[in-house]
């Protein structure tokens, strides 16, 4: 059965997962890295060397098993980059996704092929007409729900989410994009487990549960 | 040296204090008691039974070697409860605070002198005023500012809370009053511990920086 999942979405005491205002210069506003500091400790983004420990058990579930993701127009460029025929994402050649990836903007392009497996599609559809879209570029494997926090909401309220994990730093951000504006009683739908690690982030996994 | 405390304040994973509307009838408006029944199961809320795991070990901190507390209006009563001359609190003839209680209202009036030690004074005043006289009536001890959620946030922001313990409960509750408001860059001022307990709930302890 093939399952929608979320993965290192981080987030801050106060629920943003990114802070603002985005730009090219600064993809994650007035955040910076800091929400991300946990994971990249971890051997899961240093390949070599790194932690080890639960950050990096969590973390490195991204991968396995995914055979395609949808992500929203503002992971995959700053703002205006609909206007720029020449950008392919932040990633260059190579970007990590291995897998069709399909971008939401109401100003879809052409396909682009992309070095190792990425082929970005763009759609301007509904979560569930784009998960559809996916399911089906998938093999069967399960699809990755790779953010924004606007993404994740839109389909987390859709009730198109299987498993969602998010990842809590401990700073107050104050502004920026929340992840739970519009999910009131998400805890209805979803068996919760929360856990602390000794970086000082809590990992937040939702299972959904089955009627 | 007498500290300023918070104890127990629960929040929901959206950060929110409490529901709307509160009322009489709901002190928690649509939260219920959802964010505190993980204090319910502790021995520091049963007297005899509960747990007396990591859950009841922060919740009985609440306590010891406090001198005073601070409290919002919405903490002492439902809307309107200045309209009413014979309103008391909501905790009958002996209120479990045992102190000076001080209670932030525009409209103040006399104090009265409950059973078991609980005073109820009633001031219209700035945090660093309302903390100044509970520190005078605190007898050396520590002041605690009981909440709620408005009241935290306005003694945080101005710079006046040495330690606050949060406690984050796995629901989204959508709407209330959210403590997080306001309170931007909190961790450049605080060192912050994180734990999540086998109940579900996560405890957020702030310690104030020592410049």
């Amino acid at each position: 059965m093939s399952l929608t999942r979320i993965h290192n979405l981080s987030i801050s005491l106060d629920g943003f997962a990114t802070g603002e205002p985005q730009s090219k210069e600064a993809p994650f506003g007035h955040a910076g890295e800091r929400l991300h500091e946990w994971m990249f400790a971890t051997r899961f983004w240093k390949k070599t060397g790194g932690t080890v420990g639960a950050d990096h058990a969590f973390a490195e579930r991204h991968e396995p098993g995914i055979g395609a993701e949808i992500m929203g127009a503002n992971k995959f460029g700053p703002p205006g980059w609909q206007d720029d025929p020449d950008w392919k994402g932040w990633w260059g050649p190579n970007p990590p996704f291995h897998t069709p990836t399909f971008v939401l903007t109401h100003r879809p392009r052409p396909p682009i092929e992309m070095a190792g497996g990425t082929t970005f599609h763009f759609l301007d559809a509904s979560p569930a007409e784009a998960l559809q879209a996916a399911r089906e570029a998938a093999g069967g494997q399960d699809v990755r729900i790779g953010g924004g926090a606007t993404v994740v909401r839109d389909f987390v309220a859709a009730g198109l989410v299987d498993n969602m994990h998010l990842v809590q730093v401990p700073i107050v951000l104050g502004r920026g994009v929340r992840v739970w504006d519009g999910l009131e009683a998400l805890e209805q739908g979803y068996d919760i487990e929360v856990v602390s690690t000794p970086s000082g982030v809590t990992h937040l996994t939702f299972m959904r549960k089955r009627g």
